[in-house]
């Protein structure tokens, strides 16, 4: 692949700044290193194994995925070590990650005895030893068993043959007592004792859990800082974004990805039309919501007071503030924007362009779409 | 390609009713016949050549897509008419839209003096006329000029030597005096009205206007039924979704498109967790908003109190009311569930899966993140 200058890029485009992202990937390897806890970055966000080799060679001990499919590439490209941070339910995703555990390092996920002895099943068959972690929830109620029957449950699946249960897991996000916070320290403690607290009365029951495993870029820092965490999995830190930002764990100037779009029409002096709506931005983080209350769908970087206010399918409405409105935008300018959500952006598009200094280059985002 | 059977589908995977779809494609052909109007779809909805292809083979004059790059896609596989209902301002896709005029019948969007000053350049320099049509905004404040505007740039426009204005056209959905609506019947008539009578004063000026185009799927019966007004665009009724649904425009045995998934987790009695959450199911139409106020992200086919309630990226959280908890779901189930708008969903997913009967078969979305 050949670079080219920002003159011949096309618009829409998702831009990462390689120099950002390298910091990024420093900053959390370096976070890790000075916690002495494992570092397993989540490829949801980039989707792309030249990002993953990037992670593991500055100190990432492996990398989350959530769905075989994405493993199946990633593995197919070199990655040694993944984990399925998502229960597998059924033969045949079990027959596919078991085998991929013939050539790399896998565990996978677990949150139910109906799923663990399908999976011990699966690896009965196989003749081959299934690593697992069970899920707990600790209050995002989404997968992950009840923490209150989490001893029951793993008492059960670490008598199952086949299985060779590893440890504990859980997600939560920005969460204090079930609720959206912005309390980042103490919803990180808070996530990082629960879990320690469960590992050791697992380990009193004679369960071995040798992986305690928490974590999100809001939250990794003080859920790592807990004893007893033993490794963090957070996803957005490699490319940062404006929801982190809101959180305060980044700066705006620490977001590597943001999208070129062109003004396409200037109906009213405080809106702008530009080229890209909800098949180019993601929406999951809407405006508004707690607890960040983030104003718009994204912000176009030099313009303080100017925001993708709504959208359809193709179009973005950019609403200009006083300041945006002074610079006389025309047709045909072009404009950066940082999306709220990176990781669900980076999903809607087939390539992501790197960028150093003035040169981009495209890279097609491998895993992007893999949902099975 | 091979059909499978549901036993060998992997989930989770959006899946086309081919019966419905084509009952739909149908119904919408001999709606635009009786009214006396041109059909011209927008391909959005599947991004597919072979659903287009189907579409004018049941009498579609010729599609309207929102970018270049998907009328290259679509014009590669034989689709021989083609309007782009997007303002094109930069020298890069004038040309590619240029090159596209050599070979299909193509009509391109202006809603700015600047940037039908620089498709006329494009054009003499290519030594090509371009067809053009221009975009009127009937409320939705997106591209368009404003409807005030129109006679004094249509004059404009129609003055430049290299461009060939054929007509005008409108996108708001259903919309009525500039708010969101579920009297698509005034929304219809007031959208086509505006449109008609611009056309006329238009023409009293001297300036040719052959289409009128109007249209979506909620207000296209209403809007084609005005006189005066020649061509509709609607885009989701091939499939039709929930939302269409809501609006009345079809019933939920009409919506051709869902999503096949997988309960992984069953963590409370009434909460299932299935494996499709953001990056499956699309989040801009939000549960709540007007006029719509639709209960979640999508409902689940025979089950009628449940929903698809919450999301993270890869997980559902179906909410379960008492009928559906009655039908005593486990870990493993598979589900339908029929997405709140089909369009932004399909984009995101690499392939549909076309059923007839009780046969899968898969198909890349060719045009899917095609946003330049």
């Amino acid at each position: 692949m050949s670079a080219i200058g920002l003159e011949e890029m096309e618009t829409p485009r998702l831009v990462i700044d390689m120099e950002r992202m390298a910091r990024n990937i420093d900053a959390m390897a370096e976070l890790a290193r000075a916690r002495g806890v494992k570092l397993r970055p989540h490829a949801k966000t980039h989707k792309l194994p030249s990002v993953a080799h990037a992670q593991l060679e500055a100190g990432a001990a492996g990398i989350t995925v959530a769905k075989v499919s994405e493993a199946e590439v990633m593995a197919a490209h070199g990655i040694p070590d993944i984990f399925i941070a998502y229960p597998l339910v059924t033969e045949s995703k079990l027959a596919r990650a078991l085998r991929l555990a013939e050539r790399i390092d896998l565990t996978v996920g677990a949150d139910s005895l109906a799923g663990a002895r399908l999976a011990d099943a699966s690896a009965a068959r196989h003749g081959w030893p299934l690593k697992v972690r069970l899920e707990i929830d600790t209050g995002l109620s989404r997968t992950g068993v009840p923490y209150a029957q989490a001893e029951e449950l793993a008492a059960e699946i670490a008598r199952l043959p086949h299985l060779r249960l590893t440890g504990i897991y859980t997600f939560r996000g920005a969460l204090l007592d079930g609720k959206p916070t912005r309390d980042l320290a103490a919803a990180g403690a808070q996530e990082g004792t629960l879990m320690a607290r469960l590992a050791e009365r697992l380990r009193a029951q004679g369960i071995p859990v040798a992986d305690v495993s928490v974590g999100s870029t809001p939250t990794a820092a003080h859920a790592a800082a807990v004893p007893g965490v033993t490794e963090i999995r957070p996803g957005t830190y490699v490319y940062q974004d404006r929801m982190q930002a809101g959180f305060g764990v980044c700066g705006m100037a620490d977001c590597a990805g943001s999208v070129l779009v062109t003004v396409v029409s200037l109906p009213a002096p405080d809106l702008a039309i530009v080229d890209g709506g909800s098949k180019t931005f993601a929406t999951d983080v809407q405006p508004g919501t707690a607890p960040l209350h983030l104003q718009g769908f994204g912000q176009v970087v030099g313009y303080e007071d100017a925001w993708l206010a709504r959208m359809t399918e193709e179009h973005g409405m950019v609403q200009l503030g006083p300041v945006a409105q002074a610079a006389g935008l025309r047709v045909g300018d072009r404009l950066r924007i940082v999306p709220n959500h990176i990781c669900s952006t980076v999903n809607l598009h087939n390539q992501v362009w790197m960028q150093r200094g003035d040169r981009y280059e495209a890279h097609p985002i491998l895993a992007r779409g893999l949902l099975e």
